[in-house]
């Protein structure tokens, strides 16, 4: 991945200035992914990217260090096996003039040793998160961005036609898995998540069962892969056989649910706006308690990120911002059916990402 | 992974009386898995089991609920995405009777995010991590955590012959990965970390480049995968066509250092002076500033996870212990060679979980 991290650090500390923030702490994860272009390996061991008003450093164990030497032109404080991270992060803290740091954000998806560690070393500073400075900033994305995000989501959607080939009377939810894993090793990206759930397994949204495939069973297969640093995500429906009684009419509700949020998704509507127009459609169908979650998450370096499409977000959707469009219904005992786009959205409205039709696949069985 | 949770729940108890700790926050990883057999589908929504001296209970986004409801018995307290998980985390807090909890013991490896949402709603409750309650009990391994890592040290085994299979002039690095991860996945095991260094490369522990395999090349394996819950981890040395000069001087150093660790481990043994026992050999051979990290790593349901065989570490290893030996020495510019064993202390020393020879694999150039 390739980033201006010049630019992108002025952008955060534009960000900072305007919060009162004096000391931005991020691990080895993907907000440091979107600053750098990169993150050292991340496991046990204390890594620290630390932003002050004018200067930054890294926190690294030395056992990385040299691994992510060439990657940033950003000094680093190492530390050793045999010494631990305190002295110097002590160092790391003052050599960027942020000892008396009373506003600190943190990078909330580092581990809760790392945060602590820092915090402890601040004495008497408060937190916050990075919702209003790196989170808001990602959230639009540039032109590379989204055409490396395209370029994913046809290759889930080759993978979903090949999950779709492999489905047959008999076969269980672990084999289609591993095809999905196949077909996405196959296109030179990382498998990143497989869920397969068949007949009452797919009332479930994120089941972790496993069973065979019967006849008159519906499929729920939601998978994404990940290539060039960045992921795809996809939900489709397929039955084996013939649907299940009452399959259509669920299936036809959730598509116009798709198609209400598709319609309602426009820059300057709130998150909880389009949220109520995916989830009115359901609820006006008499199905309101059967969609139990959000309509959709925002998708950039990671699967999962802002802006979250919930019915009581106020942010204000903006041209640029990538996210999931995936109301569901799960009818306890019988089948679930979710349906899941990824848009970007454009001056005129969300472009989809996928070219698969929403349409229930039938296979033969 | 089927655990007898009630023990294990128990036993985290005694520790926690003998700490003086009012509660224990676990969030959806392996500290989870190793208490329950299972944790939640662990995405940015808070998820927490709680463990008060008398109760336990666990936070759940409502999302994951029903996929984890078949896998416990512990009450869940849920929430969902529009209401988010303030009350919910205050009313599991008072059912199990630790509102007033001082003293709390944290998973040092949940999200930042999760533990700050703990302890911002436990006033003036102090923190600390798991190292001397569930990292201790997590230490000492039963017969069925072994026979699971036996099995995939042998798969690992094996892959790490079809790697050295793979070998020949030109490939690159980054085909030689896909290789191994292959080689994983067709023994229906998840690919875990597959690092490949050729050359120079090799001489940086963690290394993040990708070049091709020449002629004198030293080549660096390190790899593992995952299978019924547990990883592996082995690394390697080959050579394409002729080792690079000097290299057989350095690899019999290293493997000298190997055994002496391996005379060294024995219960009762601190894990400082088990890394004086491999360090000591490469020390004394003139190369002591290049074996810039530990000498080894515990592993379980992580690939690292205590105890640490670092130099200051006073950790007294333990019969059931399972930990790494891996010394290694990195010639920068030239070659580094590092040769990793995975062992369990046995009442009489350490029993080697691979069946690979150490010796470097010659491959034809």
């Amino acid at each position: 991945m390739i980033v201006d991290s010049k630019t992108r650090l002025a952008a955060l500390r534009e960000k900072m200035r305007v919060q009162g923030a004096h000391l931005t702490a991020i691990g080895p994860g993907s907000h440091m992914d979107w600053l750098l272009g990169f993150h050292p390996y991340p496991d046990e061991r204390p890594c620290l990217l630390l932003v002050a008003p004018e200067k930054e450093t890294i926190l690294m164990p030395v056992l990385n260090a040299e691994g992510s030497r060439g990657k940033t032109d950003i000094e680093f404080h190492a530390w050793g096996d045999a010494d631990g991270p305190n002295v110097a992060l002590a160092q790391a803290i003052s050599a960027i003039g942020a000892t008396e740091a009373k506003s600190v954000i943190l990078d909330e998806t580092m581990r809760a040793d790392f945060a602590l560690l820092l915090l402890d070393a601040l004495t008497g500073a408060k937190h916050s998160f990075t919702d209003d400075t790196l989170g808001s900033l990602r959230m639009r994305k540039d032109a590379a961005e989204f055409s490396t995000m395209k370029m994913n989501a046809r290759i889930a959607d080759r993978v979903m036609q090949k999950a779709f080939a492999a489905i047959r009377l008999g076969i269980s939810e672990a084999e289609l898995a591993s095809a999905i894993q196949r077909g996405f090793s196959e296109e030179g990206a990382a498998p990143e998540f497989w869920i397969v759930a068949c007949g009452s397994n797919s009332a479930v949204p994120h089941p972790q069962s496993g069973r065979n495939l019967g006849v008159g069973d519906a499929v729920l297969i939601d998978i994404g892969g990940r290539k060039n640093g960045f992921p795809s995500d996809i939900t489709r429906m397929a039955v084996v056989g013939h649907p299940p009684d009452g399959y259509d009419e669920i299936h036809t509700i959730v598509e116009e649910a798709v198609q209400s949020a598709l319609m309602a998704a426009r820059a300057g509507v709130s998150a909880k706006d389009l949220d109520a127009a995916a989830r009115g459609v359901i609820t006006n169908a008499g199905y309101g308690e059967f969609f139990m979650h959000r309509t959709g998450h925002g998708m950039g370096i990671d699967l999962h990120e802002p802006p979250y499409i919930t019915a009581t977000s106020e942010t204000v959707l903006e041209e640029g911002m990538v996210f999931s469009i995936e109301p569901g219904i799960y009818l306890p005992g019988r089948f679930g059916i979710r349906l899941e786009e990824i848009v970007i959205l454009r001056e005129d409205g969300p472009e989809i990402l996928s070219t698969l039709p929403r349409d229930v696949y039938l296979a033969r069985g």
